[in-house]
């Protein structure tokens, strides 16, 4: 039921994607997902130039265990999970082990993506494991095949996070096992959703993970814990913090599309300074522009990146010199329309907006959808206030519940995962409960408002750049990082050589 | 198929109950149930005397969800979960509730036998809190009906021992969202399963409980962690320390009692001996001695007892003074009866042996012999070596396992509980990872063997005491306590206010 789910789909696009927050009559409309564009064949997942040379793997499966927590014949079922693995650098049996835990994605786009990994393996005689989500690329439960798999909630109902984290575990130990290298060391990666699963990996498996190093993860992002109109506003103050004019410019875009919107001599205007694709309308403008403001804040990397889509280093800085200025004139509206330019058409190649084709080339909407309206429910994510550069929404707790529901089916469980994984008080507990976790969080990214920002304890330690995006840390380097960039990995590798240095000297390995 | 399930339906009456190794001709039989008499009314629950007058409380119901970890519709069904409650002494909305983890058993049980509690809440300003294990007395899914719920695998699926934890996480958040007392600190205590509980509980979720009190916790008895013959060894060298001689007979006695049974003449001479009762077999006694040793073994407690049957205090020595110091006769057969007299007949009534007539009063077997199969297999009871007082039977995993299959129809899962709960090098891994537990074993308890008896850091401290039996800590005090007894119980008054004092100082309470 489409158009009575919008914040619902809307917030399912996280992490990676934003809702559309288009509103039009009153009535939020659901976001359209075509308007990402398809990645052109000159864009890359490495940030800059292609897939890095040494991005180099072997694909295994494992025969994974549908449900690990109920004993009822149905939990016995299987499907193949897969990992790649590279052992180029491996020092063997005592030397760590990388575990990248799994995004709501193909496994090759975070393969491809984090570059630490491939970066410190050499020094650390480290193997690299990166292991599909359940129910993502691939690894599909019920034989392999995405649509019976998602056909009704029976069968998607295995698709959980405790679920997810125990796959994981079960993986590493079964690796482990093979190559009789039970002390091997493992470390747990991961960025976004992939960097909470990999906290909540070291806090619920310490026996299996050593460390975590959790990228942009935001752990705290659910109600009760976070602010939930912190993460619009996060955005905004991105763009403020460019330009107050280019904030007000944005500020008033939405009034001035909607006035346009609303003749027919305006939508003729639209169409003529947006070059609307066939196929596409006028009203998409407002979804494509919100998506596109709330993308490059989360990607506002210091360099050229390709993570999802192609972007010019500083990508909020590009859109706010757009907009402050224009080329295609001096009206609002052909700012906007420069400003949506670096967005759509880094590349130049794009020669109208709104043609997207394929809008999921990772598959991570059924996955992720399912999993934001069950227990996934980031509610940091669902407020707009009236001070940003959107729309305002006021944040309704039982109108995202309500969506969520209408979704699935299902009641939906929003205190699920503080109640299992935890969080209020998290200082508190996880001092004298856990140890040796990174959280990273850059600033400039919406999701770090839902992130943990101050260290915990000795080895439990917030990393926060102001001028950090979405778990800018991860990305391959290149020469144009910026120092505090370079600081950042330095400082991780420093930390993740403590933790080794200890647990050596724990398990007495020379 | 009961004669094809020996050592699995055996060890399933592991925790409170040990397995009879009768052997008849090469082939073991399964144990007999029976062979526990019936609680008299004379006897108690509360060690002594009675339920003792303290115990009181409110019996209350929580609408808990059938499977946390999955979201499939069948998933959302719920159960009624009981759970005692007793706040006469609590402070108020910051003081502490002491949580009883229940066992594979009624709750009253645990409720009426966990004195140490009652006996704290007072000077601590506690309220009390005893949660039944799913599957168990009045919690049962599917409608309450227990014929149902044990009816197949897929209603019995749900017993797991994730499950009951989530099952506590989940009760205890709604009793202090209910009462407005998040701050309130929890600590959860269990005896045996539950103390394996407790202690997993304050790993899995130390968001929930700060603390816990493990009591002859045997989270260390699984198949790799430790020795597969330590539980009868622990039983044997139980008798040996109280003197070769007694050692001696019982080791010869399963020979004489076999070499009685294969003759009429002998089978007569039990019989008189004996005094079996209508409805029991002579072949029944090689099974009660068994039984009678190891559950004296087990609740080898200083003063008298009625936990599960009447016992006098030192019951190992009762026995061994039995047959050290025979008043029927100098054979072997006649002092076996004087053994068996203490546990069988302690309190006098009994005519003659063998005449149970409810063998399963608390209602743990049906569950037990569940977990016990699927993923409970603590194969520290499975193996006994040719040095002790049992006929020796080699542990052999293999079949261990074909056994639990035999039982559920379903493949065993003997790593689950290692590989979700961890186990190997625990030490190095807690003391990084966890915090605020005691572990509390007496070397006489055969499950002492499958514990964690040294300390892992200054808040994870085992409590070893080479006189105590199975969670002796936690019982109703007497005036009859030896000094050690009173000790231990202090320690763990004091060490619990430590965490209190520490727990208040971080939350910034007065």
């Amino acid at each position: 039921m489409a158009p009575t789910m919008p914040l619902v789909v809307a917030s399912l696009l996280l992490l990676l994607f934003s809702p559309s927050l288009a509103v039009a009559g009153g009535r939020r409309l659901p976001p359209t997902l075509a308007m990402r564009r398809r990645h052109s064949p000159g864009d890359d997942h490495g940030g800059g130039g292609g897939v890095p040379d040494q991005v180099k793997y072997e694909t295994r499966y494992y025969t994974q265990r549908l449900d690990h927590f109920n004993a009822a014949p149905a939990s016995y079922g299987t499907f193949q999970q897969r990992y790649l693995v590279n052992d180029t650098f491996w020092g063997g049996k005592t030397a760590p082990v990388f575990v990248y835990a799994g995004n709501e994605g193909e496994i090759e786009l975070f393969t491809n993506n984090t570059g630490l990994m491939w970066e410190m393996a050499p020094s650390f005689g480290a193997m690299l494991v990166f292991i599909e989500h359940r129910y993502y690329g691939q690894s599909i439960p019920f034989g392999g095949n995405k649509t019976v798999a998602y056909s009704n909630s029976t069968m998607t109902g295995y698709l959980t996070t405790t679920q997810a984290i125990a796959d994981f575990a079960e993986v590493i130990l079964s690796l482990k096992a093979n190559l009789t290298a039970y002390t091997a060391p493992v470390i747990v990666f991961g960025g976004s959703y992939g960097g909470m699963l990999a906290a909540w990996m070291r806090m619920k498996y310490p026996h299996i993970v050593m460390g975590a190093v959790a990228s942009s993860a935001p752990i705290l992002g659910f109600y009760g814990l976070s602010d939930p109109y912190s993460f619009y506003d996060v955005v905004s103050n991105d763009f403020k913090s460019e330009s107050q004019h280019c904030f007000d410019v944005l500020r008033s875009s939405r009034s001035e599309l909607d006035k346009a919107l609303a003749t027919d001599a305006g939508r003729a205007q639209l169409n003529h300074t947006f070059n609307m694709c066939n196929g596409s309308k006028v009203d998409d403008i407002p979804g494509l522009l919100d998506n596109a403001l709330v993308y490059v804040a989360m990607t506002d990397y210091p360099t050229s990146s390709g993570f999802l889509t192609s972007l010019p280093a500083y990508p909020v800085r590009e859109i706010c010199r757009a907009i402050d200025h224009p080329t295609s004139g001096n009206d609002t509206l052909s700012r906007i329309k420069d400003a949506m330019n670096i967005y759509y058409n880094h590349t130049g190649g794009l020669s109208c907006f709104g043609g997207a084709s394929d809008e999921d080339p990772y598959g991570m909407f059924d996955g992720w959808n399912w999993q934001a309206s069950t227990e996934m429910i980031l509610t940091m994510s669902y407020g707009v206030s009236n001070t940003t550069i959107f729309p305002s929404e006021p944040f309704n707790f039982t109108e995202v519940i309500a969506d969520c529901r209408d979704y699935t089916g299902l009641p939906p469980r929003p205190y699920w995962i503080e109640q299992h994984f935890g969080g209020y008080d998290i200082g508190n507990v996880l001092k004298r409960s856990a140890s040796n976790i990174i959280f990273f969080n850059g600033l400039r990214d919406p999701w770090s408002a839902g992130g943990v920002l101050k260290s915990i304890s000795k080895s439990i330690i917030a990393l926060v750049e102001p001028e950090g995006a979405h778990h800018v840390d991860l990305r391959f380097s290149t020469k144009e990082d910026p120092e505090w960039l370079k600081n950042v990995r330095r400082k991780e590798m420093r930390i993740i050589a403590d933790w080794l240095k200890e647990y050596y000297s724990d398990e007495a390995i020379a």
